[in-house]
């Protein structure tokens, strides 16, 4: 099963001792990134070999707890719905069992050059049935 | 009128050329300094002096178009609702007349030593609606 | 005269209340980023256009005085030498009158698809050496 | 022995597809935190516990070679000195064997209410040479 482990460190930390949500999303699309490459499409491949993105359509975020420095996050990912060329996600981080954020991002797979959606390829999206089914 | 401009740097950029979107929450962050700032309540008050923040309880991002290299972005901020402790705002970010995100963050005042929301003090509360008035 | 001011937000600053150094870092990078721009050549021609870029070859950096949140600083940035491929700078970072930092950075003129360093174009070494002379 | 590893993510690496150095200096950073941690005197005890806190006096960086996209560097940390307040160390950031970089780093202990030198005290004396022989 995919979790993607962080520990909150000194640099995430605001000044009132607590994340300071930017940060977040720098964790949110690490989890993406690492995601990707647990099922086999990392980034290098991605981006650099094959000239696809994944930007952001949409994003929502439900920040249920606060967290500290030296915490330790386990972010997770349930892909809840895959169209023609965007990736709808749930991802969560916990720390132990305390869920401290919600985020449901709309990826859209793209072509860099012309950042225009295009279809998700076939080896891309048999990959992404398999983690919804379970098999990665 | 309140606008929060900033020109996209080198920094802000992914290996795609175009902004890397956990910069767009810096930068929505910065808006919101800004803003409480403009309206008389600037964060080394806020947070330094009087012991309160402003964290996120919930953010929605629309990301309606990229921004890129040396684009000059314009942030504006609308407060949509303001609860006892809560503030909703509508952040609307702009390249000359062209949209690029409408960020819907919902602010709430705390008391920073114990992480609980606490009621927007009066001051406060009327340098706000003053704003929502077009007064500020 | 050459100045990139920028007030140190909430989003520069650590836990200790004084800034983070990685965002003097960021603060320097944008620093030469304007500098480029100001004297004629900005990286959106620099490394979009023409593929090329100034990564640190080193870097000294003496920390005088931490800076907190709020406070203005003044970065300048003087040209201390131009080898065939490499430029030699000191940037000062002051609040008011007080000196907060000087960087001593050596800059490479690379070309991007190699990373190897490439003689400074005629058009280019003019106008640094017009800085130098006082004459932008 | 000590080692603090980490792989370069799409956040870090710039436009030109090589590492963006201001995040060089948060990989340092981070080095020097996981440090600390190793020795037994992590962040959360010397900063949130004790009010202590270990700002740059100064940074000298020599970069070797670029770092791209999914390479893993390991970060190792020499302390080369030890003052009455002050830490001399070097950092050195290996992608396999070749050097990427290295770092000296001089850190002062401060008590951060006053942003003033302390001296080390002795129980963290003790540790800091301890490693520096070897045995931690």
């Amino acid at each position: 099963m995919f979790v993607s482990r962080r520990q909150i460190r000194f640099a995430d930390v605001d000044p009132a001792g607590i994340v300071f949500y930017p940060r977040y999303f720098e964790m949110i699309n690490a989890t993406v990134e690492d995601w990707f490459e647990h099922i086999g499409y990392g980034f290098g491949q991605m981006i650099r070999r094959d000239g696809y993105g994944v930007p952001l359509a949409t994003i929502e975020v439900d920040f249920k707890r606060p967290s500290e420095l030296d915490d330790w996050l386990d972010f997770t990912l349930d892909v809840t719905a895959m169209g023609g060329s965007s990736i709808q996600a749930a991802i969560t981080a916990r720390c132990k069992d305390e869920i401290r954020l919600i985020a449901r991002p709309v990826l859209v797979f793209v072509k860099l050059e012309a950042t225009r959606p295009v279809r998700i390829p076939d080896a891309l999206r048999q990959k992404i049935e398999a983690y919804q089914r379970g098999q990665s």
